[in-house]
């Protein structure tokens, strides 16, 4: 293969550092990077010596042209990703996900730029549909956030029809693992609780599932998307569910962290959020056949490895 | 029922102005609207001593609260319809539909206006997907237009869960009848052109199809839609499509306009347009058992009575 120009959006993200380290090894990819730097992450001082990030919010960016043009594939995972947040300030949330998306979109197509993996969502997308779902189910988006990204979803569908521009949407699971310690998602909270001794928050009866997949494993379902997507002839728009088939509650979260961690958890039970899903669970039977996608990472063991992960990179001890 | 005030968005519009003539006969209705006047239609002349319309911008109105508060329900009709001109400008199709209903919702959420009637679109939403498609089918819009829809529906479905507003989601078939003189779909201007003698073009081999439905049936459906999205206690989020269930393909049009004007049309084959679907048609059992929705007017009897009223009211003769 040809060398690639491979543009990340949202490259100092937990996903997106991972995915650099990933892809740096494959010589035939020339990487580069956007990101607002909105979110504070510090993964850049990681990444520095093998990826350059442009600093530049895609809504507003007068040169994105300039910055896109002759990439020959965008993975974009730049957006605003807290359900919370979306529920409180929904304006905002439409404006990093929808509209920025859409923003790219047009770039794209005026830059002649052919080929885009997007991050989507499998929980806040279904919503409460009953678990697993899978590509056949309807989308049903209870947060705001949910609705931005079938906003994107469809965008992506109309674009490859109308403008031909190839899009693999891939719908994670709750994404876990190392470079993530700007978010605030409920196992890398609780895991800094049990480092500092303090109790732990669960929403609603603590039977609330979600289904985690290791961000290594998301990383090699993107992988095999770009591979997809550069080798595709025809105008093409498909989507996988990429989760790990596995509810876990947080009952059993908070068990697996107390257990191993030899650190009694404090449990404060409080009510049910809204715009939060009570169960998430993704059926990833397509993505195996079509992207040869099969986690490999088993949460019991990556779960003690992002404990030390977090207390080593967090509270430096 | 006691008063209740009723708001129209898009009130000047073909279908906002047939509703008002049906909802100006039942007394408990209060009737409202609000108008860009950006379609630049003259149906206001048809409708000035039954409704009072505002005329403002949702995307940009800064008093648009104080509009609104106090409606009991909103029926939701403005937008950019056009699928070749949202190709044209995705962006500017997006700022009317996406982001001004997103605008709509975060006001009613402010201003505690709790429910709302949206038109949305069958065929620009499902795309090539076999008909007749129904409400399980999945969402594959091809066209930028057909993604603002999505997206609307997707913020729907999110606040009535995060924010308990109420609404039921339209979907309509290709709607035709009287007051659509700034209209521009086919049957308007096949009939334009033959009152005037001149050719038409016909994109495709002429066996494209459409599910056509005439405003007034439509407006039945928009009627049960507001009585029992004012009778509903707990939050709600509904969509049915409303179509005739009845693909008549081009030629077909064309020559139902021929026989009865019993002028020659002499037709311009013309390549596909991007965008445009093929078959458009819908199964609506699930609006005629929940609405009660039937459609009562026959295509090859309201077509005529259409020629006439263009006639009379764009050509004065």
């Amino acid at each position: 293969m040809k060398s690639k120009k491979i543009l990340i959006t949202g490259a100092e993200g937990f996903i997106a550092t991972n995915l650099i380290f990933k892809l740096s090894n494959i010589k035939e990819f020339n990487l580069f990077g956007i990101d607002s730097s909105i979110a504070k992450s510090s993964n850049e001082t990681f990444t520095k010596d093998i990826i350059k990030i442009n600093k530049l919010d895609i809504s507003s960016a007068e040169n994105l042209f300039n910055v896109i043009e002759g990439a020959d594939l965008i993975v974009h995972l730049a957006a605003k990703g807290n359900v919370i947040e979306s529920i409180s300030n929904p304006l905002e949330n439409f404006n990093s996900n929808a509209y920025s998306t859409l923003v790219l979109l047009e770039t794209m197509r005026k830059a002649n730029v052919k080929n885009i993996v997007f991050a989507s969502t499998g929980g806040a997308l279904m919503g409460n549909t009953n678990p697993p779902v899978n590509e056949n189910s309807l989308p049903a988006p209870i947060s705001p956030y949910g609705a931005s990204k079938l906003c994107c979803e469809g965008y992506l569908s109309s674009y490859a029809n109308s403008f031909k521009i190839n899009s693999i949407t891939l719908r994670f699971g709750n994404v876990y693992g190392n470079f993530s310690s700007h978010k605030k998602g409920v196992i890398n909270k609780w895991i800094r609780n049990s480092i500092t001794n303090k109790p732990i928050e669960i929403f609603g009866d603590g039977r609330s599932t979600r289904d985690y997949v290791h961000v290594d494993d998301i990383c090699d379902g993107i992988v095999a998307s770009i591979y997809r997507l550069l080798n595709t002839k025809s105008p093409t728009f498909e989507r996988y569910h990429l989760g790990n088939n596995q509810e876990i509650s947080l009952i059993e979260l908070s068990n697996i962290i107390e257990e191993f961690s030899n650190k009694k958890l404090f449990r404060n039970f409080k009510g049910l959020r809204e715009g939060e899903v009570i169960r998430n669970c993704a059926d990833y039977n397509l993505a195996k056949k079509i992207l040869n996608f099969k986690p490999k990472k088993k949460f019991e063991k990556e779960i003690p490895n992002l404990y030390e992960w977090i207390r080593i990179n967090e509270f430096n001890h």
